[in-house]
């Protein structure tokens, strides 16, 4: 029996991709779903096998199938191989079952010789065109069939452009480009010792072997090993009619959306032009027509490709990025894939397919990235304005932000106290300049890519940041940055959008995000499916408020530590830390407490009916005092001015105290239920005033759910004694206000000590809230004020570490302790409630490993609540996918 | 059957301690093992179970027993119960099984009364003991069973000695004594309407129901409950002769060891005196005579003590303290217990009874507490220097220190600047000393206990410290303080010993420790018992050759960071550090390279034949620059007198430089591997230099083996980078120098990833270090520089953490990750090296737990590497224990 070594592309199907290759298979699916793919045939991966079984030679069987699928193929374009009048012109391209890249390049316009390239000169009209065409084709060939190096050829060509004194293909002509063919057919015959095969058939045989060859050439070789492709697969060949659209005013070219990729808009998007190929609408020589004006330009091309976009749409279930030729009245599609779309053009359509009955909730919930959300969620320049638009960069951090210009980070500084929005601009960054990163509102570099280390040090802190904007020409010592024709010093204003690396002159209205119809209806969807809670992290009544708009289910995270920064605080804080006394000190608290008291009813009020997590105090105290280095300045200076005494001996006492409360390692320092255990009556104040919150918005009517927080503990016996307080504050004001209020007592899981331990730690926890913040600093030994600015980003570029894990979360390291917790704490007490409260919480791939470990909620940012939500939808989907 | 309730003395065993409690049982112990103790006999446990089942009755039958017991005592004695010319006294003491603090008191002198009192006084010829004694008994016997408060007794004696006009009871007089006691008869009968039982029978059974009725009193139940003791043991009562050493010149009384037990010499050592009671010698008022003199005042006494001394060594297998007293010419035993003895005599006896073959050297090793070594391993004072002792405190953190007294923090750091040695003098310290006690030589405080600021702080930093000495009255305003009569101000010197707590007038001289013979022989045998090796951590051939001394197996940490610290080598670090270019920084490098290298060879050379574990530099860089602070000081002055601009711009350069160099948490900055993974030049120059060092020492004929640590490994990642290098770099030495050598690249485990993905960096790792201070740090979350200064001694004081983690390895939390990572490590890699080189390395429990999870060896200072020695011993001697 004879062994069908050839599929003409409709005996294909998209299941035979071992034998017919993924780019065979998928010519296949297309041509079966009705689609005018330029016909053609695909010659199988085990034809490639046989081809290295029977010693790399190509057998006579295999031969003769191809000449009758070349001669179907003949049949069906009315064209043929040679034929001068209608020359038959193929492409030739490997297809292995999985992509590799290291394998053979695409052969174009085989079938052109000496003599058919007259004819196709004629048939375009454009002799131009089919020389170099030819020559392409020549090139291409010598080099992948032939073994020809490309520089051998360049070579003709730059000697002839010298000649003519011209500096770009473009300005060489028909005839020049004869010229180089007579060069490059003696250039062949030179180094092959055979002139160059004019016999189409001939090229096509030795372009299958050389497809064949291929497989086993030495990058294949290695892409395979790493990627473990097994070696026994083969590849198949596919060879395809080439079609033209320069052949006459019926004929053309294209390329168009289904949808518009900008807005998302139900309505065909893209351009075309008449008598044209593909390459001459990505020159620019000609401008492009709107692809609307199709339809009164050939209104039959235009039904049928309005017919055809709407079957893609249906068979691949997604908007699609179709190119497209018309040759002489035909409509051939060459390519169709998902198109590339905003964020928001992205929600819009998986709502819309949804609605039209396309797809699935649940597919169009996996249709959208979480992390492309960001970009939604962040200010952004307002669409309506008009920008100038002087350069593009890498988005390296998203978001949009204005400033003048600065070039040094001191400077940077220096302007931020003023309160003067800065752009810090630079070659690159440095440890050096971390100062300057933080007091500015963007950064921008002219070298660098997406890991450098002012786009992860950006990314960390939540600026905007544009990476290796490459036309900026920065001269630090004259203090100017040059943009093509334009100059800009020190101080002149811009706008950078680290979305889409845009670098935009002057100062440009930014717009709040908000979220779309759309996308709430898809958040919904999410909430649907999702198994993980999402709540938010916030402070103060007005994030409260901003959180529950985007949908947040309570508060995971309220630091109440910001509330002693307020500036018209500090000063009692101050009062409070720097006490001689228990008097001094008792009046201090006692002034600090109706404030938090308000602060927290503001908090319930705006969370009415939903949980609010509270902690503790958690900075070190000193963070509250003045800065030691400006005080030893200040005391430097009265010491020599000789300032009196008296004012000299207060500032003294005072840098005592701060020198005092100075630490070495704050992170590791005294703080959390540090402060709580030597300080008690700091925490004491602070849960009066809450219970006193609860019971006085009670009565208001405001249903409240609190949740009593405890930083910082590695201990058991630190929760044990500070759950004491809190249970004993509470009896006494449900005592003295005959009020009854429900509440839980928990503790951060954010010190190693307290993953180990978590056992013994859950009998005296109502929650675990993990801070996997301090938990990977802790974890790794990383600071993460000093590991972003000096070590992390190499590590990230070195690929020592695969990511951030300040932003995604380190699964092994951490995420172990994170596990092991969880799992000890619901071994002791079944149910116990846990959450995340680190920045991870709102990080997809994070969530999806919380989703898996069994955490109840996580809480982020309120901007990345929508994130969360459709991260948790995911994580439950893709579980389901798994399981399925 | 009748129940024997009562047994003699000679009728008991020791194994009876249920039925006799423990003193019983041991009283039992003594009498059969030959021992002249005043006989006497013991009711039992269960008589008194019986009593409380009968209704707290002293049933018939056990009052027939006692009395017949008693009637052997009178014939044993010759002396009776009531008998005027020679009369039985006897003391009451309860005995449980398990010691019982809560219980009632000893009565002493039962049997006295109006009439044989005065027998006694004829006795002794000595009224005022007989009516003083009478007294005391009136007194104890009326508390103890007749609930009568000491107050009321007391009082009576203070009325007495105002109306005398006198302040001390020696100022009393028998007849003084003879009417307190009558006062005591007359109030006796007021409070219980009874007159004071006048029969010594009638005493004895009172006395008896009262220590059965001690068992149930509300301490004692208390006591029970908190130890675990169980309700229903019930207690035992003694009932033993009261002896007299103060009848004529053929008694006598006196202590004695049976070793001296400051030395450990084998003599007896002790004072006796003629014709006195045990008091006498206790309140000084004669002086007593050397122990040796009995040998020519009581040549038969002391013939028979001598003998008695060595059978109670033999019984006991150690050095006695012995309590007896000489009755007309008979000796009793009064107690005998293992004497207290410093640590040298604790070796030397112990490593003697071994060689008298009294005890193993199993038992020797366990009879030596490692830490009580300790006090033989730090500067101590020359025995041989007369003392001027002031002073005496709690010995709060062993070694001796000398040096100038000073009050304040700010000044020790400033005299300690100007290479003063200072004693900081407070009535306590606080976390605003922290920089004083870190400048002075030793702390001494008037105020606190063994877990206070100053002891946790100053035990931490390895520093000698006494607290509580509540002698010293401390005027920090007129800076004074005073001891008694003496008045010492700021400025004067004085010698503080932490390990014995004295206070010495003026500088003495100081004396290294080193090992007695005796204590090389113990080490050596506990060299063959223990499993776990013992290494040194050192820095310099002088510590190397210092801790090979004290039987180091070889070096665990060399950190190579104290050779860059050397005086006369910080600028060409700093060269290195600040170097504007690459050109720059070889040179620098080119210069440290010799210097490492030839600092490696000495350390080979003193370690021949050793292992050597290299760690490469581990501090961030800043570490090696000018302080900040300073700077900021100065270029503030420099900008204030208008300094020439060069000047002001060089150090202010210098000043941009480290403060883009400067952390906010150096613990967890940039350091470690980090800086080898940024700054790869430094780590290639010193493994370069290390493996020069290692070719030149083999060729100088000394036998090398380095180990190569990397620390701060966190992910394998870095290790695998790393390692990579190290081999590279001594491939190529291989090769230029034709030599072969041997090594192993390992890493330290010191942050928690690197523990919990132990198995991953196993296979990157010849060997695991666990560095336990820096572990311990991370785990808890804790930077020893803050929290020993800040809460550390607050948790520990509330017993939130049992022991300073510092020093006593947290087993819970930060056992866990060493367990886990040799488990881990182990099975990816079977025999994986394993050793821990954190100060945890010298402590003994610490050790015990790396000994149980299977480390292959500790390392310590070389100070401590006598004591790891032992405590390695101890584990493996502990654990076979467990299993026998």
């Amino acid at each position: 029996m004879t062994t069908k070594k050839v599929y003409l592309f409709p005996e294909g199907t998209k299941e035979k991709k071992f034998l017919l290759g993924g780019k065979g298979a998928n010519l296949a699916e297309m041509t079966n779903a009705g689609l005018p793919v330029p016909p053609g045939f695909t010659i199988t991966t085990s034809a490639c096998l046989d081809y290295y079984k029977d010693g790399e030679i190509l057998s006579g069987e295999l031969m003769k199938q191809v000449h009758t699928s070349l001669q179907q193929l003949e049949e069906q374009t009315g064209k043929q191989f040679g034929n001068i009048a209608n020359p038959l012109l193929v492409s030739v391209r490997s297809g292995s079952v999985f992509s590799m890249p290291g394998m053979m390049d695409t052969i174009l316009n085989l079938g052109l010789n000496d003599k058919t390239v007259v004819g196709l000169a004629e048939l375009t009209s454009n002799p131009r065109f089919a020389y170099d065409s030819y020559r392409r084709f020549i090139q291409m060939f010598s080099n992948v069939v032939l073994g020809i190096d490309h520089y051998f050829f360049e070579e003709i060509i730059d000697e002839l452009k010298e000649k003519n004194g011209v500096s770009e293909d473009t300005a060489l002509s028909a005839e020049d480009w004869q010229s180089v063919i007579k060069k490059y057919l003696v250039l062949v015959e030179q180094k092959t010792k055979f002139p160059f095969p004019q016999d189409p058939k001939v090229q096509l045989s030795q372009a299958i072997e050389a497809v064949f060859r291929s497989w086993n050439n030495a990058r294949a070789k290695i892409y395979r090993k790493i990627n473990k492709i097994p070696d026994d697969l083969g590849t198949a060949v596919n060879i395809q009619l080439m079609v033209f659209g320069n052949l006459g005013n019926d004929s053309g070219t294209g390329v168009a959306f289904t949808r518009n990729p900008s807005t998302g808009q139900n309505e065909l998007y893209g351009e075309f032009l008449i008598n044209a190929q593909g390459e001459d609408v990505v020159a620019g020589v000609r401008t492009p027509n709107p692809i609307s004006d199709l339809e009164s330009q050939m209104p039959a091309i235009h039904s049928q490709f309005v017919d055809l976009s709407n079957l893609l749409e249906e068979h691949y279930g997604d908007m699609q990025d179709i190119e497209f030729t018309v040759e002489r009245g035909n409509l051939y599609i060459l390519q169709t894939r998902s198109g590339k779309r905003t964020a928001q053009a992205a929600v819009k359509i998986a709502v819309d397919l949804v609605e039209e009955g396309k797809i699935t909730k649940e597919e169009a919930l996996l249709r959208i990235d979480p992390d492309q959300m960001d970009q939604m969620l962040h200010p952004r320049i307002d669409p309506n304005v008009e920008l100038q638009v002087i350069a593009k960069g890498l988005p390296a951090s998203p978001g949009a932000a204005s400033g003048q210009i600065t070039f040094d980070a001191d400077e940077a500084e220096r302007l931020a106290e003023k309160g003067q929005k800065v752009i810090l601009v630079r070659p690159e960054t440095t440890p050096e300049d971390i100062h300057g990163i933080l007091a500015a509102q963007g950064i921008l570099t002219s070298r660098g890519g997406m890991t450098s280390h002012a786009a992860v040090v950006a990314r960390g802190m939540g600026k905007a940041c544009i990476c290796g904007c490459e036309q900026l020409k920065i001269d630090l010592r004259a203090g100017i940055v040059q943009v093509g024709a334009t100059t800009l010093k020190q101080g002149d204003h811009i706008t950078i959008d680290g979305s889409s690396g845009h670098v935009i002159l002057g100062t440009v209205p930014l717009i709040d995000p908000h979220l779309s119809a759309e996308f709430e209806q898809l958040l919904l969807w999410a909430d649907d499916v999702r198994k993980i809670q999402v709540r938010a992290n916030a402070d103060n009544p007005k994030d409260a408020k901003k959180a529950r708009v985007f949908g947040a289910e309570g508060i995971g995270l309220c630091r109440t530590e910001h509330m002693f920064m307020e500036p018209s605080r500090v000063p009692i804080v101050q009062q409070m830390i720097l006490a001689e006394n228990d008097e001094e000190q008792k009046t201090a608290l006692a002034q600090l407490l109706p404030m938090q008291k308000e602060d927290f009813k503001g908090i319930f009020a705006s969370m009415d009916g939903l949980p609010v997590n509270i902690r503790l105090l958690d900075p070190p105290l000193h963070e509250f005092l003045p800065n030691m280095e400006e005080l030893i300045v200040e005391l430097t200076k009265m010491k020599m001015q000789q300032t009196d005494s008296t004012s000299y001996l207060v500032k003294e006492a005072l840098l005592k105290k701060v020198r005092a409360l100075h630490e070495f390692n704050p992170m590791l320092g005294h703080r959390g239920c540090r402060l709580g255990m030597t300080n008690p009556e700091i925490y004491e104040m602070q849960v009066e005033a809450l219970f006193q919150a609860v019971v006085e918005s009670k009565l208001a009517g405001i249903d409240v759910t609190p949740e009593v927080m405890i930083p910082l503990v590695g201990h058991v016996q630190e929760l044990k004694a500070l759950r004491r307080m809190v249970i004993a504050v509470a009896d006494r004001i449900q005592e003295e206000t005959g009020t009854h209020f429900e509440y839980t007592i928990g503790t951060m899981i954010e010190v190693p000590r307290a993953a180990l331990t978590a056992e013994e730690i859950a009998e005296q926890a109502d929650f675990f809230s993990f801070g996997t913040n301090d938990l990977t600093q802790t974890t790794f030994g990383f600071s993460r004020d000093d590991a972003e600015g000096k070590f992390l980003h190499t590590y990230v570029e070195q690929k020592v570490l695969p990511d951030n894990p300040f932003i995604v979360l380190d699964q092994e390291g951490v995420g172990s302790l994170v596990k092991m917790a969880v799992r000890a704490g619901r071994e002791k007490k079944p149910g116990l409630k846990t959450g995340v409260c680190g920045e991870h919480g709102g990080e997809k791939s994070s969530i999806q490993f919380f989703h898996d470990v069994g955490i109840d909620y996580v809480s982020c940012s309120p901007f990345r609540v929508p994130i969360a939500r459709l991260a948790a939808a995911h994580a439950e989907l893709n579980n389901s996918v798994k399981k399925n």
